[in-house]
């Protein structure tokens, strides 16, 4: 029985899973410092929000969510950050709450046992799905607004960093 | 011994990653055809490439790429549609290689077994990885440029179907 996670390895690990989201978290990061200040919380394109308020999204999601994954504790709502007071003032406000939140799923995340990601959950009271469709959610959810903040730095005729470096 | 691969159903299965993929590929479809004929080939900002371009380019990787990951066969090259006299004219034709590319998809995913995953490949003769780091790639690339589009839409003023909604 000592073999018995083997063919989980072959497909993918949680640690495998983990680090493949902390590469996407550190180009965000990039990407949030390649904006000048004011176009972080000014700038944007048809109507759309800015890539400080998107930012604080994927934030809102990710902290509060592998919190929420990993305990079954979701008090602080879905959104504490970017639709109120929380919302941070400054890019490095913004860098600094992102970093606390890279720490805390380094915290969370080996909480959850493997055995454990087909679990059904309603995130944040709200969405149903499982703990893996939940984490699935936030990753795509991250490199989907990530990429709308490329697009922002084009227009501003900023070279965004290269999509495939995710050390 | 005949629970041996239970752990791998617990976190991630091929079926389960496939399908995600699928569901991915189903909006990024309705991302084409919200398109406008002519914006889908002539919009763009800030110097980047169209919406076409972009979904061709999702099309030579998914395509060509999952054939190479399932019969170790990369002799189309990289990019045989979108650079060069392949490139679709219409939305109709751009519709019908995507659909191409879904069956395709179909077809070759089963042919790598699961204890493949994490075989190394060089994928188009160029990228080095593991079978499941490239379809992470490919998967990554689509979301990463579709949400480029979805930037497009807006800015012409057009709603672009919901990003949760991928059944």
């Amino acid at each position: 029985m000592e073999n018995v996670q083997a063919p989980t390895a072959a497909l993918l690990t949680p640690e495998t899973l983990l680090k493949h989201w902390q590469g996407h978290r550190g180009l965000t990061r990039r990407v949030i410092e390649a904006f000048p200040e004011k176009d972080l919380f000014e700038f944007a394109i048809g109507g759309m929000r800015t890539f400080a308020v998107l930012a604080m999204e994927i934030i809102d999601l990710t902290g509060p969510g592998i919190k929420g994954l990993a305990t079954g504790e979701w008090s602080q709502g879905p959104m504490p950050h970017h639709s109120g007071e929380g919302m941070s003032k400054t890019k490095e406000e913004l860098l600094t709450l992102w970093d606390e939140t890279t720490k805390r799923l380094e915290i969370y995340w080996p909480q959850i046992p493997v055995e454990k990601f087909d679990d059904k959950v309603k995130a944040f009271g709200m969405y149903d799905g499982t703990i893996l469709s939940s984490i699935l959610y936030f990753m795509d959810n991250e490199v989907h607004h990530r990429a709308q903040g490329y697009v922002y730095l084009r227009a501003l005729g900023i070279e965004p960093p290269a999509f495939w470096d995710r050390p």
